[in-house]
């Protein structure tokens, strides 16, 4: 093999490689509207709790709607707001603070808080006692208006 | 007690009884918001799982990814289809077909194999074998496509 035909191969391989394991990037406008999404579902989700704990209190109902909350606080939401997403439209302009991009020791907190108490409340919820939930759902809400207070735009 | 006492009384106690048990039902927008949000993040997530099977398998994103999809499908989404909300716009108007709301039997089917497949899905990513997710991704996500030729308009 002479040197033209090694020069021509090992960019070949490379892309071939790169080709297969590259997969294209996720557009922002579909992280926006990914998030935007995610956490439309947890407000469905804390509603069907307040529902239920403010009303007549659904055990398998609580333990589904906490169980979701959960799974979207643990499955990782922070890859939905990369660089590039901090302006633009999911199904609506994004509400993130540019702060939410640059105060990582911050959101980490208040991320970790989140995570913390929708797994507890998963926990809680097996267990049925309403007063308990209603207590939980109260200490999960306050994480979630402690992040919006400091990187949700009101709008 | 006389009877002009008594007739005011029980519909006081009804009322009040009424009043702590019944929330307000979400209006049909909203659940039409949120059965649009929780199919994006089904795609979202389904997504996720593609790009791990055929580029570099990540069995952490994958088990997270996989979770999610498990509990939106075990979470009850058929009571976001409620009567009132065969047509309307959520995030956008609906692309639900008519027949999702009166073929409760092929919804019901149809449904059971959605779930089914995200709760076997889940269980596999535990396993990390990245041809095995692959294998059963492609399960769930013919389900998805089941419901969606059967009815969900093309729009």
């Amino acid at each position: 093999m002479n040197l033209r035909h090694k020069t021509l191969l090992i960019p070949a391989l490379l892309l071939s490689t790169a080709a297969a394991w590259a997969q294209p990037a996720p557009k922002p406008e579909n992280l926006i509207k990914w998030r935007q999404s995610a956490y439309q579902v947890i407000a469905w989700n804390t509603g069907r709790i307040k529902a239920s704990v403010e009303g007549a209190y659904n055990k398998e109902e609580v333990i589904r709607a906490a169980n979701t909350i959960a799974a979207l606080a643990n499955t990782g939401l922070g890859s939905l707001f990369l660089p590039g997403t901090e302006a633009g439209k999911g199904w609506h302009d994004t509400a993130a603070k540019p702060g939410l991009f640059t105060d990582s020791q911050r959101v980490g907190e208040l991320a970790a808080n989140f995570s913390r108490e929708a797994n507890e409340l998963a926990r809680v919820a097996q267990g049925g006692d309403a007063a308990a939930v209603k207590d939980q759902h109260g200490k999960l809400t306050r994480t979630c208006k402690a992040c919006h207070d400091d990187f949700k735009a009101s709008n």
